[in-house]
Order: C-alpha cells, then sequence, then structure tokens
C-alpha cells in the first residue's frame, strides 16, 4: 500500500552515517575467477599489483571474507563533505505518471564532481596518502572520475596527472578547468608525456585518442614515477566496496520507515555505481533475507551484459592490464557514438558478471532517445538535470512505474541516480533539437568484439 | 568560544522548514521612497503595475506592515524539491585558514538552477497560475535566473520566454539548453520578434545586446500577449521577500544551536541574495535585539554602494521602469568586463539601499583576483566550486575569519554562498591561466554613469 508518509528527502543526521563499507563478496557462494597476469596467464598474485595500486586498495581486492569493512576516520571526515546525499521520495515523478507505485532515488549529483565517483576516489586518495605516495595517476573519458580524484587529491594534498581522452578534453575544456581549479594536472591523451603516447602519436598524428590509450599513458607514468600508484574508478572490487557507501546509506535510512524495496535500478557502465548501490541488498538476498529484484540498466549501443559473452577478457583495448572473468563484448568493441560516455565500456564488474551469471541479477538495455525523454520528464517533475548515465535508471524506473500503473501493483522502486548533466548539455541540445539518433551494434560490430576476447578456457 | 559541537552539515527536517517568508520592511522606521511612475513622475500605484505583474506580487511589493508572510502550500510543495539548503559548518575551510573563528555558510547551489533564484521563481510562477496568468516573460543575462524561472515555470505548467542577451546566449549554449530542456522558449536579444529588439538592430546590427534591452524585449511582450506576465529576479521588495527563506532557514538551525553570528556577509549585485540572507537577522537587530553587523560585499568593478550616489534613477539602461530612490553609479554606468554577470548591476534593491543609508550595512567593494585567489581556496577545502558572484562573499569572510587570528577574536561568522560556478568556468580558466585582470571604474566612467542620474529631488 503506498506510503504517503514518508519526507520529499531523507538525510541521515551525522551519528547515523554509516561507519563501514559493505562487501559483497562475503555472502557469495560463487566467488568471482581469479584476476590472470597477463605475462604469465597465472592468477594475479598481491605482490604483482603492488607497484601499480596502492596496497589497502589490493588487500581489499582480494577480502573475499569480511562482510563489513571499518571506514577510517579520515575518510569519515572528508565523507561529511558531501555526504549524507539525498534519499528522495519521488511524489512529483509518481503523481506525472499516475502510478501506485512508491519510487525512491538516492541522488549522488550534489557535490563538485557531480558524481558519485567521489566515493571511491576519496578512499583511494586517503590510502595512498597513509602509504607515504605523494603522486597519483588515472585516466578519465568524460570527465567524472577525473573531477572526483582531482578533489580527494587537493583534499589530501597529493600530485595527480589525469590523462584525459583527447577528444573529450577538447570537447569539455570546462570539465578540464575544473580539475585544473582542483590543483590537477590535465594532459591530453595521447600526448608526447609518455612512450605509449609518443608511439599513438607517431602512428596516428590525428587521433582523438580513447579510454585504452589514456590509460596505457597513466600507468606507465605511475610505474616510472617516484612514490606514484595509478588508481582507477570502476570495475575492480575494491571501487565496489567504497560504493557500497550508498547503498548502506539507502538500507539505513528506508529501514528507519520499515520500508523494503521490491526492486532496486542502476546504470551498468563498469559497474561501480549499481555493485555500490545494491550491495547491502544483494548481501541480504544471498542470505535469503529478501526477495528483491535487481536490475542494471546498459545502453542498447554497448549492450555488455545482454549480448556479451562471460569470458576472461582483458580490461583495456591496450591488452595491458590484467584479465578478468567477465561479461565482455570484447576488449577491441567499438561501440557507436553515444553520448553516454560512462556506460561505453566493453567489460563488467567481475563481481557483477558472477551475479548476473548466477541469476541474482536482471539486465535491460534501453535506446538514448528513450532515455532522453525520460531524463526531460524526470529534470521537469524532479527539478535536477540528470547526467545521461543516470538517466538509464530513470528510464527502466519510469518503465517500472509504468507497468505498475497497467498490473495495479503497488510495487516499492528505489533506482540510483548517480549524477548531473551540467556537462552533457550537448547531447541534451541534439535531443532537444530532434537531431539525436538511436543505435544499437551491428551483428558485424559485435562480431568484430568477440573476435578481440583471448582463446582462455 | 569555539564550539566544535555543531554537525558539518546541518538540514532542517519538512517540519522545521520555515512557512512564513520574512518582511524586514515591518520594523524599518525609514521606510524607502516610493516608486516613481516614469511618465508622470509622481509615485506608482498598484495599478500602473498590474499589466506588468502579477497582482499578489505587487501587494507584497506595498506590503510595510506584516512582520511575517504566510508561504502558500502550493510554493511550500515546490520548495520540498530543493529545500532545506544545508547550513554548512567550515571546519575544513577554518583549519585552512588556522583561524579561532567559527565560519558557516548557507549554501544555495544545490539545485539544477545553480543558485538561490529558485526562490522567488518559484513564488512568482505559483502566483502566476492562481492568477489564471498563462505566460511569462524575462530577460536573463548570466542565466542563473532565466534557468530558475525555466524550473518554476515547468513545475507550475506556465508557458515562459526568456530574452537572454545575446552575447551570453552565444558564449553560454549550455545555459540555453538547460532552459529548453525546462520547455522555455529561449530568444537571443535583441531579436526580430519585438519593435523594441528590431530598433536596436536597425541601429546596431552587430550589438551583443544588453540586458537594458532585454528587459525592454520582455516588457514589450508582456504587455501584447494575452495573459501574460513579466517577472524579475531581483531588486524588488516582494522578490527580497521571497529569498527570506534563506535566512530564516538559517536562523532556525542556528537557533537549535544557540548561536548568534556576530557578522553575516553576503554578494550584492541586485540584492535579492543578502536582502534574503539578513531578514529574520535584521529584524531583530531593528527592534534592538542583537549587535549583528551586516557586510554586503561588492565587485570592485561596480561599486554601487561604496562609490554610488542615493538618488531617484530608473532601474533599467532603456529609462523604461519606475524610478526607484536607491544607491547608484547612473542607470548609464558601464561596468569594464568583469566575471561576475549577476552583480553587474547600476543600481541596488531600495530596501537595502536603505538600510545602508540609514547605518545599519556596511559594504566592501573587493578585487576580481582575490576573489577568484578566495574561491579557489575555498574549492579545495570545501569541496564545492563556487559561483563568481558567491565567491565575493567568500573573499569578504575568508577577510573576516583572518583578522580573528591577527586579534585573537572569537567570532561567529555567517555567510551565503549563493550558487555554483559550473557554468563559469572561462572565468576560472582565466584565473588559471594567469590572464584574469582586476578593474575599478575609471573617475572618467563614475562620472560619465552619474551624469545619467536623472535631476529629481
Amino acid at each position: 500500500m503506498a506510503n504517503t508518509s514518508i519526507p520529499y528527502k531523507t538525510y541521515l543526521t551525522e551519528q547515523e552515517m554509516p561507519r563501514y563499507w559493505y562487501n559483497v563478496k562475503a555472502h557469495m557462494k560463487n566467488k568471482h575467477a581469479p584476476f590472470l597476469n597477463p605475462a604469465t596467464g597465472e592468477p594475479c598474485t598481491k605482490d604483482d599489483l603492488r607497484s601499480v595500486f596502492c596496497d589497502e586498495c589490493i588487500e581489499q581486492e582480494f577480502n573475499d571474507r569480511d562482510e563489513y569493512v571499518a571506514i577510517p576516520q579520515g575518510i569519515l571526515d572528508f565523507y561529511k563533505m558531501f555526504r549524507p546525499s539525498p534519499l528522495v521520495r519521488a511524489y512529483f515523478l509518481e503523481r506525472f505518471l499516475d502510478t501506485p507505485a512508491e519510487i525512491y532515488y538516492k541522488f549522488e549529483g550534489n557535490n563538485t564532481s557531480g558524481s558519485h565517483k567521489l566515493n571511491s576516489a576519496a578512499a583511494q586518495a586517503y590510502y595512498a596518502k597513509q602509504q607515504g605516495i605523494t603522486r597519483l595517476t588515472t585516466e578519465t573519458g568524460a570527465g567524472q572520475w577525473g573531477t572526483a580524484l582531482s578533489m580527494a587529491c587537493a583534499f589530501y594534498g597529493l600530485q595527480l596527472c589525469v590523462y584525459m581522452v583527447k577528444a573529450s578534453a577538447e570537447q569539455k575544456p570546462h570539465r578540464r578547468e575544473v580539475m585544473r581549479t582542483f590543483g590537477a594536472e590535465v594532459i591530453p591523451s595521447p600526448g608526447n608525456t609518455t612512450s605509449a603516447g609518443r608511439a599513438i602519436l607517431a602512428r596516428f598524428p590525428d587521433t582523438g585518442g580513447s579510454l585504452g590509450c589514456a590509460i596505457s599513458e597513466a600507468v606507465e607514468t605511475a610505474l616510472s614515477t617516484q612514490n606514484c600508484r595509478y588508481v582507477l574508478g570502476s570495475v575492480l572490487d575494491h571501487v565496489l566496496l567504497h560504493q557500497s557507501v550508498i547503498g548502506t546509506e539507502c538500507k539505513i535510512a528506508l529501514d528507519k520507515y520499515g520500508i523494503v524495496p521490491d526492486v532496486v535500478i542502476g546504470c551498468m557502465g563498469g559497474g561501480s555505481n549499481f555493485g555500490g548501490l545494491i550491495a547491502p541488498f544483494m548481501g541480504e538476498r544471498l542470505q535469503g533475507k529478501n526477495e528483491i529484484r535487481f536490475v542494471g540498466v546498459e545502453p542498447r549501443g554497448c549492450p555488455t551484459l545482454t549480448r556479451g559473452k562471460f569470458a576472461y577478457d582483458y580490461c583495456d583495448a591496450a591488452k595491458m592490464t590484467p584479465l578478468a572473468k567477465m561479461y565482455t563484448l570484447g576488449c577491441g568493441f567499438m561501440p557507436s557514438p553515444n553520448h553516454a560516455g560512462g556506460l561505453r565500456y566493453h567489460g563488467m564488474s567481475p563481481v557483477l558478471s558472477q551475479l548476473y551469471h548466477d541469476g541474482y541479477i536482471e539486465a535491460v538495455a534501453v535506446g538514448q532517445k528513450s532515455v532522453f525523454e525520460a531524463a526531460t520528464d524526470f529534470a521537469k517533475c524532479e527539478g535536477i538535470l540528470p547526467a545521461p548515465e543516470s538517466a538509464h535508471a530513470i528510464r527502466a524506473a519510469t518503465d517500472e512505474a509504468l507497468e505498475c500503473k497497467r498490473s495495479g501493483k503497488k510495487k516499492v522502486i528505489l533506482f540510483g541516480l548517480t549524477g548531473t548533466g551540467y556537462f552533457d548539455l550537448s547531447a541534451y541540445k541534439q535531443y532537444n533539437d530532434g537531431t539525436m539518433t538511436d543505435e544499437a551494434p551491428t551483428d558485424e560490430m559485435l562480431i568484430k568484439g568477440f573476435a578481440s576476447i583471448p582463446a582462455i578456457r
């Protein structure tokens, strides 16, 4: 029965805020397969990763055991700056859709980075500082992750070098300026500062770059610089762990009102948002304590779960990273141009891939135009201009609510609203102008992508 | 004595949120002089204004009597979407400045319009809807007001036509796109849709437009369109009344902790933010119940209070609007280019002008480079990228806190952080690149401005 006594927004107090992250792996019967060292083909050891990643993140990456991982006070202090995020009851959207469903969303966009990425940036920068690291490198495509890490490095007093995909740096000079304001060095990739960049430029002088190339440059710099490490904003288990603060805050708030969602919905790129949102709810599901449905939403243009293969593959296009057992379209898959830059990844978090493989997660792929239609309706109703990535979840939540209207069922829907669209307005312009196109990969594109998956097991 | 037990952020609950606006005029012994009808030179009557403004706003404009004005439920419902705004204890800024002062700021930027402007946009759109008006017009320069009104019109189901200063529309296409996403029609001004626009274009075909011209076009369209009114986002008394929700929320939150600020600081353009922030505190001050200092901060490039005259002047450059008794640099004053577009107004709210004239308000003018220096430090400490306008208040609050460090005094400082700088990154780029200039008006510029003040009394 629809509960109309819940406030429009719920903010946890400082006392109520979670002091631990939730490690969903603790209750997974089937742990995901180990990462493989690309040089040896053998499972990665912690030592294999130490020259690239911070020690504590490696420990967390390998931790299959502890359900709760304490958040250090130094990170809690930073979380206070931009957390708690509000849990919003979407009364206005419900009214607009004329649905009997109760819709809730967790909004992670009320910080200057504009997205949930800051949750893991804070943690990774903190651990680097604790280890005596003085400098970090990373890559950024759409720019949210680079901005988040810039903020975290400014807060903890670390130097940061961001390799930003050149085409994105040129299209989004303002994103670059935010990072510079937070003190980061932003280098369009490919560039002349690394051998990886110089090699690409020699072959393709006019290239706009790629995430794969930017990763190569960032890793090379981390390996060749004193007291420097590389950090990544999605896919890996420790990133999902940090993002569990999203779901944990949600659960604490919902528990106050005695509400259990029927379905939890989130967009999926590398999986950090969705994995973090569902973590504590999935933990209970794996223990048989609830029957919640979990729905991941991906763009039809990059349908990793709905059309991909479950196989070992490289995490980057340049085949430099460890191999992960995951759903993948092939590390050589090249999606059509699509504005949800954060969802254009060929692979998927190994944790989420395993849960999907085991039937705990559903996946839907949605078309870009229908996503922007839902985004625009949402903006008018709820007053938030969503990021295109986030709007994939709005589309699916809207469809669930409309299904409730047809069936008369009063479901409780929770979705993750990962961020704002202030830097994505050229995409909104295309939608407003009626020039946006919808694309799904052709069979040929898929076949070409699958051909890039290495033949392992 | 510094109180360190206050949470980093305080959000009021729905039950605690104010249900009334605070009308500071009720306790002013010297009310401001009446507006004058530009045609007759006589005090404006309510009827003089009915063809342009909504009836309820006119009633509020003339209300010198009621200390509290109830906020209608239909506006409270909309306020829930983006309010309460957080009152933040700036622990990180305090630590960075190494000051014994307690610093608090009220952050109004956590909504898609990115500023406090939505508080009055909500009210004005609601009253228009109640009156049976179907269409509104307005002008926008920097774009915050136009965006806010677009959101409000989308919420209440009103059509909206925004005349956007052409130079701004071209420099900030993304601002324009946000308004379009909320369903507003955005017309670069001057344009061919009004006789005012056509007249300007005939004389100056290459002009980038001006706020004065955009006002003329918006008013002309309101007068010539069925069921249409014009709305304004600052200067007028009813706008300050709506913005008092900022100060009232602040005061309710501070009262919970038994805190009375020693000084309240805000940036001043037309005065809507500063007037709203100080309202309930000033009301007590006027009754002798506190000794709070009120400091308005203006850009050195447009020093209305610190270098202007207290005189009757037109509210617009085109001399079409009523005359107001206010501090003014002259309606013909043309400031040097300055990035804080929202603070480039030649005049000042008549309420605030009177309070300044009577000694209740102090004013300081600050240079642009020092403003961006404070903005950048603030962003790194507090994780919010401020609008250049808002950063004027940060500059002055920082200076107060540094003075406390020198003197050892533990003052309580409250300032208004009106909005975010996501659409002002070209200004940040200039600052980051070291190409930003600082400018104050020359004597010649001031003399030319003063010559445009009409000779009335």
